[in-house]
């Protein structure tokens, strides 16, 4: 498959959760392969200056009812986690411990469905624990991985590229160079994708 | 008509300047009044903490490679402006000035136009006074009413109204009490109009 479409995300960001949701039926319609890059979005918002709209009451308010539409229109149950926002970098570590294995899709989606679906407090190593238990993980083994610092290295660089090419939040898509913000572009990639060779 | 759509702008927003584009044509496609809020973005901005996008470089230059996208989709001009940003307390006066007369769509059309368009430097007291000159307008009048205490007043009320509201950006739409903001929500927009009576 020659098509490809970049996917930078954080399992922290509802955001990233609905573009999820959307992107792997998307990238096969087109005959695209889905090029996962994980990435720390506390590190991306250290390093650019940027915040998560939550830090302005009013935006914050807004994005939960935004955020609801565009699952009702995607028809996929979400909600907001009433432990927002929770320090990713454990979980991040481990998707990144995972890329590249037949584990990865399985860990972001249990992941990402205790954070948007289910509301668990994903901030806590025993209610991850709990979770990724649950999903058939070693949880011992995953524990190792995270603090492996090939693991921590390899997380650390996908984050300083993705800001080195212009990356300020969560989710971004490229395709090619070209880069998407947010979940609500879906559109423009996919029509990008069908325009592509 | 029963059907109204309230759109909150500022004319130094360029997402306002997107949505004016594309307003119009929609709310009649659905038989629906557009009940035209001009407010401060500024006074928004300072109310809820909130700040425009440009403020986080990185940030800033993916907008603009955005707000082209979607000129493109709309079929509409649009050069971001090298004055950028531009105070608009005086040009919001006057849209305030003009509001609920026949003069109110021009006046901010003239306005759209120069900013969003043309590239001028309307935070220039000449500038404005060539620009609506130009278009028709008696710039001495226009200068009168921008000092009048009561449109100074209606400017105000509007954005503390919008504020109390919810809103903290611009443009910000509302059907009823549904908020909905950005020229990237007019598509629901469409859609909660096509369903109201």
């Amino acid at each position: 498959m020659s098509k490809q479409v970049e996917f930078f995300f954080d399992v922290g960001s509802p955001a990233s959760y609905l573009a999820w949701t959307q992107i792997g039926a998307l990238a096969e319609r087109h005959g695209a392969e889905v090029v996962y890059q994980p990435m720390l979005l506390g590190g991306v918002f250290k390093a650019t200056g940027n915040a998560s709209p939550a830090t302005i009451p009013a935006k914050g308010r807004y994005t939960r009812v935004d955020f609801q539409r565009f699952a009702r229109r995607y028809g996929v149950p979400f909600q907001h986690n009433p432990f927002f926002p929770i320090n990713t970098m454990q979980l991040m570590r481990g998707a990144a411990a995972y890329l590249g294995t037949d584990r990865f899709l399985p860990y972001v989606e249990a992941v990402f469905q205790a954070m948007w679906v289910d509301g668990k407090d994903m901030g806590s190593p025993e209610v991850i624990a709990e979770v990724l238990g649950g999903a058939g993980f070693d949880v011992t083994e995953l524990l190792q991985k995270i603090n492996d610092p090939a693991v921590k290295d390899r997380l650390r660089q996908i984050t300083e590229r993705a800001i080195e090419r212009g990356v300020f939040g969560a989710p971004t898509l490229f395709v090619g160079e070209e880069m998407f913000f947010g979940q609500d572009r879906l559109d423009f990639v996919e029509q990008v994708l069908a325009e592509a060779r």
